[in-house]
């Protein structure tokens, strides 16, 4: 094959793999939307009922949680930790905003 | 409604919310392996081709897109940018850590 041909499979294949990248992302930002409605309506329900704002059991639980599905999905527990912890902040945040 | 039955159906209410944000977790976690399974076999494929590791126009493209997705999903937009940012980082650790 010469490298002209062979780099014009490449590049479709790159182009393949970017479509589903984007498919996978847009679901990322639909699921991320669903998540944020249900924490927000914790956020008010923890502000009615004077519940405090953050739960470190739960949030331990959660981590461990997360870091056994990345595992047994290929996804590197550590970031998937990360990851989890840059949602969670975000949360809190908004929790705060809700409260004052 | 006494205060002790009030708060029970608070907890009730809480649960549910938490029950479905773990189910939402567990997809975001699934989608975030499949994610990586694409950027790995780009990033291979880059390597393999000589094709420059980052592309600064199709990242552009990405974080306008994900924005427009965000509004329309009342997810807050530069949480969007913010979360894909995150990931980008990431993957391009990983790449170079291929090409290593």
């Amino acid at each position: 094959m010469s490298a002209v041909v062979e780099n014009s499979a490449a590049q479709e294949e790159l182009l393949r793999h970017r479509a589903s990248i984007d498919n996978l992302d847009a679901a990322l930002i639909h699921i991320l939307a669903e998540r944020f409605r249900h924490t927000k309506a914790v956020g008010a329900l923890k502000a009615a009922h004077e519940m405090p704002p953050s739960d470190p059991a739960r949030e331990e639980r959660q981590v461990a949680r997360l870091r056994e599905l990345a595992i047994s999905a290929g996804l590197d527990p550590d970031f998937a930790e990360k990851l989890l912890a840059f949602v969670i902040k975000e949360v809190i945040q908004h929790h705060e905003a809700q409260r004052s």
